[in-house]
């Protein structure tokens, strides 16, 4: 019988802070701490305006060989491991899945989304497509995916090949129960280990980007509001006073 | 005077059988029928949503060479190859145009496309771009493309040549008069001949799928619901019979 | 201190009636008069239904070699050419940037396009990506980007390079100055120098396409309506009397 | 039985003289003719140093479809069309093949490529690749492909369909009959209804070229030499005197 | 301390056979055994006219992560895994390397390739590239590449992941001690558990091919020699005879 | 009169330094010293075995507008900026273009180079084509470039623009007045403000080297010889006074 492991899951408080913070906030972040780009490019959001994350349930493809793959695959689903990435799924998990970029592989279609959806699952980043998206679209589940297809997973040249081990999503290593954040800007990989000091630094938030946005959306300079400058400072702590006062009289 | 030939239309029932079964049904079936991949890699639908199926009119762009295309076509427009795929137009047809992926062609523009709809034409599948969209979004007309441009049809390295000859469209070979269904998960191919035991094959649907679907999004064992295993059987028949009875209230 | 050229600015009118003329018409009728194809090809429309014109803005970015862009610049935002590309920016004016075609680096962020669109900016056309989407498409500026991503402008390949000197956007030159028109069909550059040659070619339009508009969506003949033969020259007249008639009776 | 067209060969004193002049002296003197790029981008050459020229035979792959390829094909040889446009060879021919770019498809072996070299033909030009290169190489063949592969024709992707007719090479058109120019720059398609007048325009050969090459070795003024200026062309004259001289004197 | 697995080595009479055989007739044989392509697209090789044959050492890349990848390597050699796949080399043994097709990451340089030659290595298949090629050229390996670069191998993007494990090179899937074939048609994978069935298979060789060879080089009909015919039997059998006598008088 | 500035050349102390380092040596070392990579991916070696460095003169090509190059540039030779570049030319120069990859665009042809060869250029590092190669390739300069075609250079997309200014060539940016070191491993830039600090690092050579290649030539083990580990540095010493005195001998 197929077996293959599950992940280790961050706390959850990990992951509602780094769903807060965004992943333009977190790339920035975590490359002012060594790590150049965990931007995984060619799957695109498919849910606009959606935002998620939680731990990463990983799958693999391969090229297709037929001695490695065939008959027995397809007698027993049981024996097809994109079913088995699946099994795994707790709530809040996302599958993230190497899929070479293949735009003629549809990795998963409704049913087996729909059972995720079922499990709770939070979305799936793809660096590949899915298939019947017209009734997937709908399910409510997070799709950051390369493209769409109306084939099956294994159709052309692809082999589903390990779960839960180390890939390679758009040009990203992912560890299996490393943190996926995506939203509208895409989806990005937060090595688990680095995800506490990463919260700290990124939560250093610059309590003026409010007033400054303000005053920017008026006109105002560049050079004085962001950074926030000096001769901008004050100004700055009058509006946060007033602020104040706002915030009593609602 | 440029005379085409038009195409041999296949009855209308079967389109329409097609178009209910969608891409990702027939796709995968003729698959097992050993027609690896009708999928039409690059156009992507511009009206999401809405599916569509008819005969394919066809047409062949080649690189242009100004010995072959030239004033001639600027001073009559009735030897532009592009305008004579539009006269075969009847109610429900497809055009299906080669346009060798060129993002710098706009094979149509809105008062071509206003023509074909006013044909009764169902909508374009091009490998390549169409111009004037902004008007021509709006007409109804289904429109998977690979792109958008201002520019028009032979304005830098193509020229219509052929018209319902075989062409070749995002990687899939099409012959004039085989059926297009396209839908959000793209476009795809039915070898005309191969149309009636594709539906054959395609409509033995598994009655349990909407059962399944159903246990599947209240969190369902994936093993026991898909495909329907013979524990669940019984389960399934319950569900019927009770579905019958809710049938009848209503 | 970092000091870089303004731009000369044309005649509102004549922004204004390309705005009006639209991408498709404009490009068309440069070809007639010469200028291959002023598409540039990549940046795509992300507020669907927007049209905008204005003069262009140009930052050239180039690869990054960390011998010429460094630690000086992160000390010091002021040295950073992306601002100063944004501090020319008057009402009407569109950054036209030469991002190398990269998806790994966010141009511009929210706070940025912010301080853009408070000094009147119309909008962004950009070989490449910008960053805080999320926030970034509600701001009502015009955005033809590439791609989306979470990474900063210098995160991976790219260093900002020029202000206001030539770039290549796209695949176009682009000169500083220039007059930028887009709209869902793309992006496309007017020279400045052929702007009103332009434009009394473009304004010479065809009195009859909204009539024959008309009668090829009822189904009418493409010889006989477009364009306008001789033969339906009479009934166009008619027609025209008649919708005469018809404003005089609102 | 299957029977493809053959085609109509030029005079052996065009294709001798086009050889002679070389692609980069044709393909620059038909661009001042009007047609701006002759040359097939991706076949380059395997015979570094050889030229050929010769009328076009054309073959066309299409995408495979197994409905249209299959079982038949392989039962009886005779019916592959690429074997078909062999048989039209005659002494100086050259097969130029449309094979979709393909880096998986070995369009010849050494078997037919030794049929092809008995027949007297001059070489290949094929966008894609040819297999059995080890012993092919040696045949004396001109060979202009994208690549190399172990696999055979129809292996993966493609499927003769055409002998014949006309083809896109390498992103140019080739009517069957042109007249194919191939030397180390690239392969080039000569339209043969241009030929007569390309090679008169052609022929036109600046006779200060030698002295002006001789003169720029030994770090002569490129102004002053090339072109030959008019303060230069009494020492051309001196020049061309001595050489005749020498000329006797051999 | 780091620990890699081994491979499990095929007979050598296995090998020695395969490399007889040669990459086009195994290629093929495999593609009628149901094995689609066994070529790997992108490596090409470096040492024309040699041929290699050998059990797979393989080596698999992955982009670097600066957390997974670090100081640590640097300080410490032993920790790098390219080292490791060598120390495992024995005579006849070919590296296969998943560079992920990069070309500014140099896998192997001169010191680590005259170690493997030194080893009895027989070449490298990689889908990426090597440096200090000035040197190895010259080494006696053989060497399938996709580029050649100066820089060092995780110099840009990689990071060295995994030794003997599956791995996908060139689009194709490579076990652990499958059997590596390359010439200059380009490296093959035989799967080891189909070798002895393959060569089988592969060794039911045509033993009138020289005859047809000889014939077709002398201008002979296609379709009497090609397939042999039965038209053409007697006058083989008739060469066979001749040969023969041919043999005893050498 | 067309005017563009020259550059300031380095000693040639520096250049002769550097070309003896050779590229994969420099390219390491830079990147120890913080520059990623200086490696322009693209342009390979038309001589192979050769090595050259010297100072960039720079070449900009651009997207080719009808309104900025045309019919001036063809009556004046002199307007085409792409001779201007080599009427800098000093023995030892350079010349590195941008020409944005074009595989139709032949930047250079026979004439040009023979002038450019007669100055005492050392060789040209082009993102894109030279034409002429069949005459060009005996001159005996350094070609580095993408590829070859028979077209001239501005005769399909692109126009000269700029000389001895900062390019951006294979993807790395060039200055003017930067060294370019190429060899067969590819051609590198070092940013000429660090030549001196390079040369300093590069040439702390390894005097074991040539010692641990021999030992791993004859299979001994990578731990001990490379890098020289303690264990094995008696036995180098002793093969280093062996040395002396074979050299002694001779």
């Amino acid at each position: 019988m197929t077996h293959t492991p599950d992940i280790k899951r961050p706390p959850k408080a990990w992951v509602d802070k780094l769903r807060a913070a965004g992943t333009a906030n977190l790339s920035g972040t975590l490359a002012h701490m060594g790590i150049r780009s965990v931007h995984m490019v060619g799957p695109v959001s498919r849910n606009p305006g959606m935002t998620i994350a939680g731990p990463a349930l990983t799958l693999r493809f391969m090229p297709k060989r037929e001695d490695l793959y065939g008959q027995a695959e397809y007698d027993d689903p049981e024996k097809q491991l994109h079913r088995h990435v699946l099994y795994h799924a707790q709530a809040g998990d996302i599958v993230c899945v190497d899929a070479r970029g293949s735009l003629t592989s549809g990795i998963f279609g409704e049913m087996m989304l729909t059972y995720f959806k079922g499990r709770g699952g939070a979305g799936v980043v793809i660096d590949g497509c899915i298939r019947d998206y017209p009734n997937a679209k709908d399910l409510g589940l997070g799709l950051w995916v390369r493209g769409l297809t109306p084939n099956f997973h294994t159709q052309t040249d692809l082999m589903p090949f390990a779960v839960n081990e180390p890939i390679a999503c758009g040009g990203v290593t992912v560890m299996p129960g490393d943190i996926i954040v995506a939203d509208d800007d895409g989806a990005i990989v937060v090595p688990v280990g680095l995800a506490q000091k990463l919260l700290a630094k990124a939560s250093q938030e610059h309590g003026w980007e409010d007033f400054s946005r303000e005053r920017l959306a008026e006109g105002g300079d560049l050079r004085r509001y962001y950074p926030l400058s000096d001769a901008a400072r004050p100004e700055y702590e009058a509006w946060l006073k007033k602020q104040g006062k706002a915030k009593k009289k609602r």
